[in-house]
């Protein structure tokens, strides 16, 4: 239903970075089946023992609002950033009470706040059931029945898993297609806030510094996990580390990298360059516009929309990177010379046959998409209604026509395994803002007009014959999807009664189901011929080249790895860490204008701190968006700093590994304890920190 | 070479809108040639005599930068907005004197400062030479003879004009090709700043007040145009009105309004719905997510672009209302059934036939223009080449090329009579930013493999195998184009010699110059055709409605006249007119966040102004972008205000009048007397005003 954007995306620098044709350096987001223990043990004297993966693994969490964590006590204390704890934040403000900009300290477990549709997920054990998966798509099918037949195996396998186990269970693609694990999660949705500093401090630097190095960030919240009313105890958490990380010292990142392009044929980058990029860079400009237009007019705008302007932003300079990372055609052009080494080596094996043909199918299939996916993006993508209201009206009208279908067969999101995390956000109490949802309404209603053309019977069937101005304010004024009683009863409506409903954005939602679905299973017929074949490049590679590889990052955990250590830019060597003294000095540097403005806090407490105070650093750790709130650790599994950003050169990384300059960007566990002592008076909480219990009164 | 944004555009709001097939109330922008003097008479009593006419049309005074303004002293003072001077404040400015920011207030005359590019025209004579003009095209010539034919007689009338008179002379069109006529100006190209407000006060409120009210705006500038090194004495110029304007008054604005679509055939408006506003909103939203990003950086940087960021937001705000309104299916409905009452008219006249042609004629040359403009808009209209590097580098290899040719075949910005206007702004001093260039450049380059296609054959000559951003970073560093001396060197060069210049800027226009002369022959053959046809339909009008009308507006000089008067939104009567107390509200509303903070001089002021001082009003009269800076006069030819917005309400007037919520806003006489006055000790100006003498020592 939502999907927070992706904190980091990929940009190349002119002639700055080196395109390496195979694996080396401290490159790779591993799977925690098959970490690289054999270049650890030769380049580091170190190999991670299968206890250490497992504890570190169970210790490591999973945020649905987009990010990564960690547990850091065994009540269940969980470290995370402030942007990504953002949304929570945003959602239990109020127009009295902005704790995204004011922060926010829990001094007792009753403090502690409840969020309204935050679930967290802890990945238990894994499983291999790719020959499970693939044997249930015989090369016979046609695209669409190899694809319902391998929706219908994931979700007999995951509907099993949750039966026996009771564990949240979920099939997942990786290598394209090349493999399929089975994950089973432990799940958490009582999560409470503990802590976040004001988002100023948090995002300090703003726009201008995102993505950016040297940084002055405390981009780090507490949540902690209850069950049954109760801090949860739990086995697996991480110490803290009293040293901190040295320079060149190995490091170790836990988390789940969203999305990376590193394996993609390059017909499939070029789609990325000529139609999915510049359409979505369009899409976030006018969304950015748009909510820079509303935030300005006033204080309340401002708060309502915070969050999801900075998800924009950031998304934006992110893609932009990624962007200009495919318009230079040195990129293209080794990915090219790659894949024709590739070819002609699979050419050579009669066996690797079927790799060298897939290439071309891959490359029939995505121009297939290429054709749909204006549309798919409109109609399935959000884009063409961008409203929370027709979110959930969707949601509910799909939910009663799916109900009645055997599991295997459902959109993938309805099957039993995803139901209660479904019905954990369809009704939350999140607050949702009607003047906002009618702007972004009538935005992406005239949006859809453009993208289509005004005169598409599509189009004129949505808007019936109103502006896209007239037609958002009646759908959200007149629709009820704000009381979260209605969705229940609806939810609970047969078709052919969701068919009679006066609401207007449940029967908007019913008027476009069979063009938005026929849309949406074109696009997923190709996307299945792709993985066939991406599951035939990956045998050809795993015959050519080993198994010792990692597969694409698809938002599942992973372990990354690097040295701690700065970089030269411009000629200039930039330190592997910075220092509280440094956060006021570049506030000075700008004689403290926003977005260079320290909270009052920061300013009052300034003689108080220890100014030589590790604050941020970085290392060459292989990461990317989603990675926002993993721990980074040390050998002893102890945490050393929190990833909340990769600098500029690290964009790039969405489509090839580069250590030369390319890094990832912490905050030291340092700065953290000394803010949260000094500034924040929370002796409690930097206590409890790595094991201490937690010694607050009040549960 | 440059054109500033238009002030507005059109809007329409859902259902308040009066579509009025036929001109009503204090309708339109007349020609100071035929202006609606019986209807005057009848309504208010009053008829403009010739001599009223020719005085306050010689008052009148056309920015290039795009704006109006008027003398209003003997010693060639000219009043305008501030935002209409802030391109010529912005280019005063260094980091050490921010202008814009500060203001400025010359004591003596030795203290004026010359702008570097300003050309100030006065109108001082109107000829009809549309029978010259339509005698010199012939039904048997083909569009692109035709088209030649026609920018030979004018070029030829202008010529013998220029050569005549010693006047700058501009054949212009009117009517979409219905009249010609020939406008001669005195033109000033010293003009030097008198006086400016910090533009917080100017801009008060900022992009969420732009387009609003109640408004509470100092939108003034002063400057004074001088020859021989002197201050000129005019003979015409407006007097100050004691008594400022009263609720229900008549008044009358003079001015340059830019553009209006209202005599558009249905197809052309469909054109501009489906192709030109959504391709100039996605290029807006992406210069203003550029130039907000560039901004953050630095206030050195904000102050940089600055006012080219005002433009592209107060263009984007204007477009968004424009492109809202064209998305409601009534406004063109309404269109449509004109336009068939008009046909039908038509067709019961034999003598008429052409012009019942002439729409399906316009449709056709319109989908040419359509399948051509983005292509259009990228080579020659300055999307692709954002950088004002490239933008000389043209006119010098152009102006080469042209050189040669007889007047009447250049491209018309070449022709002898525009000669000292195009040198003026090509040897001006005025500063150019390289970051700032290299970005524009690199963003525009961006867009044109977008838009083109990165494998398009055109794009891959442009980026010569490179990324945007290093083509952009090489071309700019490279470029020797910021030397006046420089371009003064090559501007006498010969096209052979031009071809052996090593400059990578002058290189890339010679490089893409074939292809963009053909796609512009391509725009300029069907506009000829347009032309000639809405000739045709223009000359139906004549005949079925008579010929007491005006034309669209051109940014040509015309007069248009109101009430005072306020109006009611959402159930609440707003006040014909706003005071200094209300400023100092609206500011407390916000706590004095910006965009709502006040200039230290006006919070330092507060108790030595009169707080009921008049400071906005509204008035039903006919304007649209470009007229900001217009006078508005009283019966007697003074001064009660100085228009500087629209409402939102009247962005609609792009297409059609309508005065029931449509407002033009002004800055009223009192509130600016009262400020020179009394927050900025410039007493001296403001006896100046409207007759008095300039009091000024040091000339």
């Amino acid at each position: 239903m939502k999907k927070q954007v992706r904190k980091m995306g990929a940009m190349i620098m002119a002639g700055c970075v080196l395109l390496n044709s195979s694996m080396q350096a401290d490159e790779g987001m591993w799977l925690f089946t098959d970490p690289p223990k054999a270049y650890l043990k030769e380049k580091y004297g170190f190999e991670p023992t299968d206890a250490w993966l497992e504890h570190v693994q169970k210790s490591s969490v999973r945020f649905n609002s987009g990010g990564s964590g960690s547990f850091v006590s065994e009540d269940g204390l969980v470290m995370s950033n402030h942007h990504v704890g953002a949304d929570a934040l945003q959602k239990l403000s109020t127009p009295e009470r902005n704790l995204l900009k004011e922060g926010f300290h829990a001094k007792t477990h009753a403090e502690e706040k409840q969020c309204h549709d935050l679930e967290l997920n802890v990945l238990m054990s894994i499983e291999d059931v790719t020959e499970r998966v693939t044997r249930a798509v015989t090369p016979e099918m046609d695209a669409d029945k190899a694809f319902a037949a391998r929706r219908a195996i994931m979700a007999e396998i995951e509907k099993e898993s949750l039966e026996k186990t009771g564990f949240r269970s979920d099939v997942v693609t990786l290598f394209q297609g090349g493999k399929y694990h089975l994950y089973r999660f432990k799940k958490y949705t009582d999560v409470r806030l503990v802590f976040a500093p004001e988002q100023q401090i948090a995002f300090f630097g703003g726009d201008p510094d995102n993505f950016e190095y040297p940084r002055y960030d405390l981009d780090v919240a507490f949540f902690r996990a209850y069950e049954n009313g109760k801090p949860v105890k739990v086995e697996h958490y991480l110490k803290w580390s009293k040293a901190g990380a040295a320079e060149n010292e190995l490091v170790f990142v836990s988390g789940h990298p969203g999305g990376t392009s590193r394996s993609l044929i390059v017909e499939e980058l070029e789609y990325k360059r000529d139609v999915q990029f510049p359409s979505l860079l369009q899409w976030l400009n006018r969304l950015e516009v748009m909510l820079n237009v509303y935030s300005d007019r006033s204080s309340e705008n401002a708060r309502r929309a915070k969050d999801y302007l900075f998800g924009v932003q950031n998304s934006r300079k992110a893609r932009e990177g990624g962007y200009a990372g495919l318009l230079d055609p040195k990129l293209i052009a080794q990915k090219r010379t790659e894949q024709q080494q590739l070819m002609a080596a699979a050419e050579a094996r009669p066996d690797l046959k079927p790799a060298v043909e897939a290439f071309g199918k891959i490359a029939s299939a995505q121009k297939i998409i290429a054709e749909n996916s204006a549309k798919f993006n409109l109609l399935e993508g959000g884009r063409g209604f961008n409203s929370e209201y027709f979110d959930i009206a969707r949601t509910i009208v799909r939910a009663a026509a799916e109900r009645s279908k055997p599991n295997g067969e459902r959109l993938r999101e309805y099957r039993d395994s995803a139901r209660e995390s479904l019905e954990f956000e369809l009704f939350s109490e999140r607050p949702i803002f009607d003047d906002l949802e009618q702007l972004k309404l009538e935005n992406s209603l005239a949006w859809l007009a453009q993208q289509l053309g005004y005169q598409h019977e599509f189009v004129k069937k949505v808007l019936q014959g109103k502006s896209p101005r007239e037609r958002a304010a009646e759908l959200t004024s007149n629709t009820r999807m704000e009381d979260v009683a209605v969705r229940k009863e609806l939810y609970k409506a047969e078709p052919a009664q969701l068919a009679e409903s006066k609401d207007p954005m449940i029967q908007l939602a019913l008027l476009i189901d069979d063009e938005s679905r026929a849309v949406r299973k074109i696009i997923e017929a190709q996307d299945e011929l792709k993985r066939q074949a991406y599951g035939e490049i990956a045998k050809a590679k795993f015959a050519i080249k080993g198994t010792g590889t990692y597969p694409d990052a698809t938002f599942t955990l992973r372990l990354a790895f690097g040295e701690v250590k700065g970089y030269m830019e411009n000629g200039k060597k930039l330190p592997h860490q910075t220092t509280y003294d440094g956060l006021y000095k570049r506030s000075a540097d700008h004689e403290g204008r926003p977005p260079f403005d320290l909270p009052p806090r920061w300013v009052e407490k300034k003689s108080a701190l220890d100014l030589s105070t590790l604050f941020n650093f970085v290392c060459t750790a292989d990461i990317i968006g989603g990675n926002s709130g993993s721990p980074v650790i040390n050998k002893n599994a102890e945490v050393v700093g929190l990833i909340f950003d990769g600098n500029i050169y690290s964009l790039v990384l969405d489509f090839v590994y580069t250590d030369e300059m390319a890094r990832a960007i912490s905050v030291h566990s340092h700065g953290i304890v000394e803010a949260l002592r000094k500034v924040y008076q929370a002796n409690e909480l930097a206590d409890e920190l790595g094991g201490g219990k937690s010694k607050r009164t009040g549960s």
